[in-house]
């Protein structure tokens, strides 16, 4: 019969990175200076995991039907931004001027790991390039091996339908994660995409 | 007004060591893969901080009256250790063979930052020393200068009672802190203990 102490610490351990030395560690800084906004935490987890789901439109995160890019008014819906994750759309959207919108794959293509074109959401997104609004999908997955082949794939997914496929200048150094490259350097591969042959 | 996500993000900054992009990397971990383990985190934390105070003995975290070492039978209650956190007692009780029972001073003196010899609950602790049943007080605080100053308090108060205070040996590394010392290190200062002078 484990304490309850023990039994935060190894519910701690969920988070991504937290080992047990450090799931200890955040657990004696709670009780010990944090209790209120430990508590502000729980119930944060609580509300925030019940209530967000996926955004009709774009799959983001969000706890309303659609989410605030894709309810605002003011965006151009001729460009389509297809990013793996919520955090590259983040990303994009505080380092670059960008005023299209956003289709999140929440992963990539990667057949060994059972993530084929159902999982990505790619059939919402033919019908969405099927519906005409859209002019260009700006492909911004990581340039990894899996995300260079999701972007070939979506690439032809846009040509079928007319719609002409763009892809991020090279800057975004390769092998590299979108999600920690510095604001300068994306801003720039942003503003200097190409056309995918 | 910011979204839910937004609110978890930053709650979750609470946690030490999480700065922006850590906790937004947990709230999509969470959302993403680990709704199950976040809401049983969510309930933890809620329980443990609403019952987890700290023990009429010995003042650690427990939530319950008595820690199991102090309401334990077979522990050998001639012999105090004073530590300076929880942390250091689980590293001096998962690397050593020590039987008797703790003190914990939930931290060190430091009358810049207001922690005197109440905080510390020296005075709890005196009472303990004059009841007369400890002979030995080991003084396990962390050998730095603030650890030393405490170190020093705590062995002229154990004299004052007439209980023979020691300390670890030297092996500790200087300026280190006692939870990040490897296991035989720490093993070997504690069975290497000497009386203090
Ligand atoms: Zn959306
Ligand atoms: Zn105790």
């Amino acid at each position: 019969m484990s304490t309850l102490l023990e039994q935060l610490i190894e519910s701690l351990r969920v988070l991504p990175g937290v080992g047990q030395k450090t799931a200890q560690r955040m657990a004696y800084h709670l009780l010990d200076r944090e209790r209120e906004g430990g508590k502000r935490l729980a119930e944060m987890l609580g509300v925030a995991l019940d209530s967000i789901g996926h955004c009709r439109q774009c799959r983001d995160f969000t706890e309303t039907e659609l989410c605030a890019i894709c309810a605002s008014a003011s965006r151009d819906r001729h460009q389509l931004c297809a990013v793996e994750s919520p955090s590259d759309r983040l990303a994009i959207e505080q380092a670059t001027g960008y005023r299209g919108v956003y289709f999140i794959l929440q992963g990539r293509l990667s057949p060994l790991d059972g993530i084929g074109p159902r999982e990505l959401g790619l059939d919402q997104l033919a019908a969405r390039l099927a519906e005409g609004e859209v002019t260009e999908l700006i492909i911004a997955t990581n340039p990894t091996v899996e995300g260079e082949a999701t972007a070939h794939y979506l690439a032809q997914l846009a040509r079928q339908h007319g719609v002409r496929p763009s892809r991020l200048a090279h800057g975004v150094p390769l092998g590299g994660e979108l999600e920690y490259v510095d604001r300068g350097t994306l801003a720039h591969a942003f503003g200097g995409r190409s056309d995918m042959p």
